[in-house]
């Protein structure tokens, strides 16, 4: 059956998605949940028209410019480097932070060969130094891949005479110092207050 | 975003997806694969449009009968009775079986008050009934709802006369036909009894 065929190899290439769990899916929406398959197929189409890169801070947007750098309430002095609209999203749920973003495109990685070029380093120094951000935060994970990025774009960014911090390394709040790995309660050590 | 979020949400209608990965997936399929977010749009609309339940067997088909009941070499006499389409593939896969299926809608279950004619009996000791039919084939699974599925059918078939079996117990107990290996499944039809 060359259209469920087609289906399964489409959903495999959704992230984590390997050949049993497509053909459960497909399986699934064809006998149990045909409205279910009826709206993603819309909202993919819509997705995909309407979602387009916001030109100021790169992040997902519906308008040529996103909500967040359309509101003016917020502080012109502080922009938050992050590596995926993703993660621009969970700070702003956390509703810490009250200055404008930038979003990478990803993290460099030298094993597959991306430099920072390749996330939009420009981009970002022509963005930071627009005469009113005081202050770029890196964001970007505290991996090896994202210690690097947050390396590389912070030296770049120094030299254009910008304040440059980074996230504070530390134990999750909330969280028993029992469960927290070592790394992390080292760094938690070393940033301490 | 409002295209966003309903994207996340259908996202979410899929089998074993919670909100975390449909939001990884809505991100990954706009910011690194449109093209794989297009070919699921078009793949999930065509076979919504195309694949639809064979008349005879009530298995996936794209045309009203089906190929493998359209397959005239295959015996009359022997029909297989499945939970699903799925279980329906696995066997032909298995290429152990040369007889005919009737698939089920489910199997039954007194907890979500699923009986046998909810999943089709009726339909099935029609089918049976074809005068052709000599021998039924429980291929149902291996949990308390499969065994109790293949109880109650087999007494109904029975009543009417016909050879009733069982897949042979090669099938691991309290296993999904779905997902036992095709060796097996080989030796389960040759030990059918
Ligand atoms: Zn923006
Ligand atoms: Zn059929």
């Amino acid at each position: 059956m060359a259209a469920l065929d087609q289906l399964i190899d489409a959903l495999r290439r959704l992230p984590g998605v390997g050949p049993k769990s497509a053909q459960r899916m497909a399986y699934h929406l064809l006998l149990n949940d045909r409205s279910g398959a009826q709206a993603l197929a819309a909202t993919l189409s819509q997705a995909l028209s309407r979602v387009q890169t916001c030109a100021r801070c790169h992040g997902f947007s519906e308008d040529p410019v996103c909500g967040v750098c359309s509101d003016t309430r917020r502080d012109p002095g502080l922009l938050a480097v992050v590596e995926s609209p993703a993660d621009q999203a969970v700070i702003e749920r956390s509703g810490s932070y009250k200055g404008y973003y930038f979003v990478l495109g990803g993290r460099v990685s030298p094993i597959e060969g991306r430099g920072p070029r390749d996330i939009g380093a420009e981009a970002l120094l022509h963005r930071a130094t627009d005469g009113q951000v005081r202050e770029v935060i890196l964001a970007t994970s505290f991996t090896a891949e994202g210690e690097a990025t947050a390396y590389l774009l912070g030296e770049a960014l120094k030299a254009q005479g910008l304040l440059v911090t980074r996230l504070a390394r530390g134990v999750p709040v909330g969280s028993e110092l029992e469960f927290v790995d070592l790394g992390t309660l080292a760094h938690a050590f070393a940033d301490r207050r």
